[in-house]
């Protein structure tokens, strides 16, 4: 089974109260492929950058089982670049300076072997541009997944509206569910969403860990209490891609299968915050990811 | 087994987005002894009144197994008053008015019958009342519990560290445990407190849930999703009587009844936000509680 991932590849600097990280590699394709490449390499990357963008980092991908042919790379231009500050919660970030360059007229174009991808993993993006993904596919997708922000609910909420009764799950966060619904309870928010397409729905809580919603069910899925997050940039991209590569790797995109996806996401996420950039995410083996994700089933278990 | 509970007894006014509950019956001891008494009918009750406090609370406390002996009744003076008002996320919230009333000279004395108590919660009060309880001890508990609040870490820090130091767990909330420690991971937050006394931490987060941390070990059970929170006064007190309760019908205070013991915690908590003042708490069925209980094991189950 294949999986698409359309969204940013870019640059990054960070600052934390730990230290600073100039123009590493970002982006959420980056940190999504990344991620899925541990449970699938049969990965379908959508993306532009500019030629500044190093051959390095695409080799490490390319070499790990993501296909390339669907990123343009633009000569004599520069990648997206977003350079943000965060407080000493590591929660809070103050955005410091957003350069759209490549990424102001992006018009993903899928390579014809894109358009049979079995799984979607819609990054955010304008929402118009999510849905012209969605039109060039020749093949209706088992499971499309999409991620959006609050920005996108403010300025175009009618086509982020259409876009999300395409998909199959939304993955958002607290604030974003809470916006979307105009419910403070996340249970009426997600009963208010489940309206709205999507059969399930993902909401993350950053330190508090994830939810999933499927009518009257809901799993929760705490965050692992680490000892330091030293960079949260990418953490919840990496959730989704963690997610995704592994709902791909079983070919059934059901509740159980998302459960499971949900942890493995949830593990991914952990090691992304560990370090700068996708450091962290970086040449991990399979009995990491596995001793990881027994600290989650073994945090919660209990018998009554 | 039998339960000591030192807290509060006491009347409050509630504003909520909701609705306004004028001069409810409030207090920690009150909420500790509904919630314990659904586990044990040997709870032991240590708190003052004023003569205002009404008989017919005190009689449904008796009737479910609560022991008045220590409860001191000041004639012609007035309970302890707390009026709050909380904000539209019913998370934050003001305090308007605090009359201490009786509370301003409690002393707690134990009756001889208490002084033997085999499980005791002391609620937040004093660090040095808290102290003068366990000096009045004749023979060692095997087990306690306090609860505490960051004003007594501002002004009463060294008292409230020796007391700690004498504990079994404390239970506090995230913010506290980081004001606590000094850390902001509540990990390394829990490293630290648990150098400080306790062999055991809980740390209630609220709509997230709540941690258990023993040694390296971390159990985490997050809060059910409700549909609606009506009124979280006495939330964090029903969790710690919950807990308590149940811990006491054991027998043994370890790792493994402690986990169950939050998830009852954790339960009867869920009934007490549901309704004004102890109005959730009252006439609950096992079999209720059980269903509730079901519902926390569901949420976290999954097979990896």
């Amino acid at each position: 089974m294949s999986l698409l991932t359309v969204g940013t590849v870019a640059f990054d600097t960070i600052e934390t109260p730990y230290g600073v990280a100039e123009k590493v590699v970002g982006g959420s394709c980056t940190y999504v492929s990344m991620a899925a490449s541990y449970f699938t390499k049969d990965i379908n990357l959508c993306a532009v950058v500019g030629d500044d963008f190093p051959q390095s980092e695409l080799g490490y991908m390319k070499a790990n089982g993501v296909n390339l042919d669907g990123l343009e790379i633009k000569k004599g231009e520069k990648s997206f670049f977003w350079h943000g500050r965060y407080h000493k919660d590591m929660i809070g970030r103050d955005t410091l300076v957003t350069d759209l360059n490549v990424l102001a007229d992006f018009n993903p174009i899928l390579p014809d072997s894109y358009k049979t991808s079995d799984f979607v993993m819609l990054g955010n993006l304008t929402p118009s541009v999510q849905m012209s993904v969605l039109t060039q596919m020749t093949k209706k997708p088992k499971f499309i997944a999409l991620d959006t922000m609050n920005f996108w609910m403010d300025i175009a909420m009618q086509p982020l509206l259409k876009v999300i009764k395409k998909v199959h799950v939304l993955i958002i966060n607290d604030e974003e569910a809470r916006q979307l619904s105009g419910e403070r309870s996340l249970r009426k928010a997600a009963t208010k969403i489940l309206t709205m397409g999507p059969k399930y729905l993902i909401i993350k809580k950053g330190e508090h860990g994830a939810m999933l919603f499927h009518k009257d069910e809901v799993f929760y899925v705490p965050a692992l209490p680490l000892e330091e997050v030293f960079d949260p940039t990418g953490a919840g991209d990496t959730f989704a891609g963690g997610f995704m590569g592994y709902i791909t790797s079983t070919g059934k995109p059901n509740f159980e299968n998302m459960k499971r996806g949900i942890i493995y996401g949830s593990a991914l996420a952990s090691f992304c915050v560990e370090k700068f950039s996708t450091e962290g995410l970086k040449n991990l083996t399979q009995e990491e990811i596995k001793s990881r994700v027994s600290q989650f089933t073994k945090m919660v278990k209990v018998k009554i």
